[in-house]
């Protein structure tokens, strides 16, 4: 293990933040809150420590698979911890523990939060916490190759490879770093585009950041009590496309803009993505049609719901732990399934289910025909043995974290579907679960404990369990 | 497909089952029950039928794995089809649907009922319904080929291979014939060491003889409302000692009368089985201290509930849906650990779950240690890459038909926790889940719908998913 690497990196991720942090310090100023000075006080701390560990670069710059899996777990980490500073400094939450809980939460586009009720904090707060989604979904990695040459070409890779979502990584063009930059540029165009649409509908320019922030990242933090219900029918829908397209991986964009329209229309996991959404948005539309006055509306709600869980977003515009038993078990359901790789979303991802059914498809051939020889296939190319291994990996993995969290977190003594579904929304970066963690409730119920084992499981989910598993083993540690 | 031999194989089954049809028919004679004469009249057309189909050898005897798995999947529906009859002739159990499934609860060792009680039952009635259970526990082809030699060596392995629990077949004697006998010798030793124990303790013949058909089949049906609270402290211990003994490797008590101590002792798989026992009742034991007078009596129920649910036989001695939340949550997390790989519980069984984990691992060191070369071993011995793979795929259809099962019987509008438990209860052939189908409680609640797809999860859990996935795959009927 090179420790001198790592540490390097978290002194560029420590600088970044501190960059980042200027922006809740403006709104501050804006607003005229004396919050501001607690922003401008982080920021300084992290650029000091910053500067501190970066003031050498390393003799060793080699950065092998391990040192990036481990770099982008302790990043996470770290920015979380300081991330969560100004929260308690400025008295917006109180407590350290759940400060911290709200900036993984925010940082991994997860969106539970353990505040009862949100508009009484500050604008520099709400803009911050926000904003921790924007930097989550796209990866503040990614974000940091787009700006800056770091290191050689392979050291950007074995980052990337770790912070980004998806069982494999696509690379758009020959480099990493152009990959970054394309897909910043993306995200940022879809982010100004919402930005414009929801102001042009009515909605304040404040309104529209945070919103924004909270849907391109796929995160769900809101900015009102009520989540997105608050906000006209139009604004709901404009939410709505958004939270689906920024669910779908990031390469069809890519395509769309290099005129590679037939690349896309070949891209499986998209058709399955639009599939499942229609398909589950139907059905639900069908169940809880009673329980709204008109058509559209259910639909609406509808369209709503079943988008902000597939993508993992996690805004609500109804209390869905209403609605009839059927659609709820197909929202938790969803939860599993997540949005495309590639894209800002959490979950397993479309494509890694596919790729899983698939094996079970070749398995039961195989015994069918035994010494039939066939690859498993997606998009017309064969899937490599290793992409095939690491996701079979994943689901053991997946079903462990899942089982071994809800049996930690049971010692709260709080009921089944509380538990096991605030682990899913938590695994899988969504938000909102069932019963007691619903979508009118919060997580500020479980003990200090338990939002650690969920800190840890936002975490897991975020980076796709291998980089925050490898923590745990001792030989990760050991020196060369 | 050969479609003669897979008739001719059923033909047989149901020869077999006539005969078994004659035991419940003599227990009625003894009682002076008129419901001897549905049980005879069952067998006659149990046994017409088997000699229709079994009239001609079919002239192609070649059976591969498809026809084998086809055959297992077919007769164990065949058999419950049959074996419900009597239920509905005896008035018993007066719907059909209801009497499908208690018989496939049976078969399938998982001990789920309809009824609200099962006092009242015959006790023709009440053998039947635990012999199935003692029929299914070892499996019903590895009786037939302990007696009569059906066919050929390759055809009796492809049988057993579809039948057989855990991860891979262990051949304990070069022949799949000898292995056989040997494991219903073990099987029918002790059962009979269980009835005679019992029977000295104080409880009467017939109460041993279904008590011991539930316990060493890991099935659960029990003849008194309560399971087996009614019964004396002394006769709860043996019960759990069996149902725990039940739960173990056979292969072990193979070796043990082979004197080979040392291959015992390597065995990986009951190490962690017993280490998870009696963690488990120790922590539940802790967590329940409060609820019983003695803590006697807490170690009592913690190790009868916790055999109970790791072997998933799904006696109780104590309503364990009035549990705390963590101790409950426990029992859920043995449910899908499930026993040993070659025992007659369900479940996931330890061995799988112990070669998944040590995937996880090796998934991991390759992530530190690209270039590390390493088997997986159990048991001192390298896995082989097949049943990895297929330990894999196992856990990704055990995932699917879990979600999609628990979606489906969501539309009776039961809470999650009932609807979630209920499946995993069926899918590891247990028997109670919690809430709803709490250990007081039963599964008639459930639609005609929903009882058929918790059969077919049932049958999915007994004989490890692939020979019933296989009956969906349309290349199956296909005609060579």
């Amino acid at each position: 293990m090179n420790y001198w690497i790592v540490l390097y990196i978290l002194g560029w991720v420590l600088k970044f933040e501190s960059c980042f942090l200027l922006l809740p310090a403006l709104t501050g100023i804006i607003y005229r809150e004396h919050t501001a000075l607690a922003y401008f006080a982080v920021a300084a701390l992290c650029l000091i420590c910053g500067l501190l560990l970066t003031r050498r670069k390393p003799k060793s710059t080699s950065l092998y698979t391990r040192e990036g899996f481990v770099s982008v777990a302790l990043s996470w980490m770290v920015m979380s911890i300081f991330g969560a500073l100004p929260f308690v400094l400025t008295g917006d939450i109180p407590s350290y523990v759940d400060a911290l809980f709200e900036t993984i939460s925010g940082f991994t586009t997860t969106g539970a939060s353990i505040l009862p009720e949100v508009e009484s904090l500050s604008r520099a707060g709400l803009f911050w916490r926000s904003f921790t989604h924007w930097i989550g979904g796209m990866g503040v990695f990614v974000f940091i190759m787009a700006i800056l040459p770091l290191m050689g070409g392979g050291t950007n890779m074995n980052l990337m490879k770790a912070e980004s979502p998806g069982p494999s990584v696509s690379r758009l063009v020959p480099h990493a770093k152009d990959t970054a930059k394309i897909l910043y540029i993306l995200y940022f165009s879809i982010s100004l585009c919402e930005i414009i649409l929801l102001c042009v509908f009515g909605m304040s320019l404040f309104d529209s950041l945070t919103t924004t922030f909270g849907t391109v990242g796929t995160g769900g933090f809101g900015i009102k009590n009520d989540s997105i219900a608050g906000y006209s029918p139009a604004l709901q829908n404009i939410v709505t496309v958004f939270m689906i397209l920024s669910g779908v991986n990031y390469a069809a964009y890519f395509y769309l803009l290099s005129r590679k329209i037939k690349d896309v229309v070949h891209m499986e996991e998209i058709r399955w993505y639009f599939l499942l959404i229609f398909a589950s948005a139907g059905v639900i539309a069908a169940n809880t049609r009673s329980l709204y006055p008109t058509v559209r509306e259910t639909l609406r709600h509808a369209f709503f719901q079943v988008g902000s869980i597939i993508t993992t977003t996690g805004f609500a515009t109804t209390d869905f732990d209403l609605w009839p038993e059927m659609s709820k078990c197909i929202l938790v359901v969803l939860m599993f399934v997540g949005a495309c790789a590639g894209s800002t979303g959490g979950g397993m991802k479309v494509s890694r289910l596919m790729i899983l059914f698939k094996a079970i498809r070749k398995e039961l051939r195989l015994i069918i025909h035994p010494r039939e020889v066939r690859k498993i296939r997606m998009d017309g190319h064969p899937v490599e043995h290793e992409v095939m291994r690491s996701a079979n990996v994943f689901l053991v993995i997946y079903f462990l974290v899942l089982l071994l969290s809800t049996l930690l977190i049971s010692v709260d003594e709080y009921n089944f579907t509380t538990n096991f579904t605030a682990v899913v929304s938590a695994l899988n970066n969504i938000g909102p679960g069932l019963d007691l963690v619903g979508p009118t409730q919060n997580f500020s119920i479980f003990s200090a404990f338990s939002k650690f084992i969920l800190m840890f499981d936002m975490l897991a989910g975020r980076l796709e369990l291998f980089p925050m598993m490898i923590l745990f083993m001792p030989t990760t540690w050991k020196h060369r």
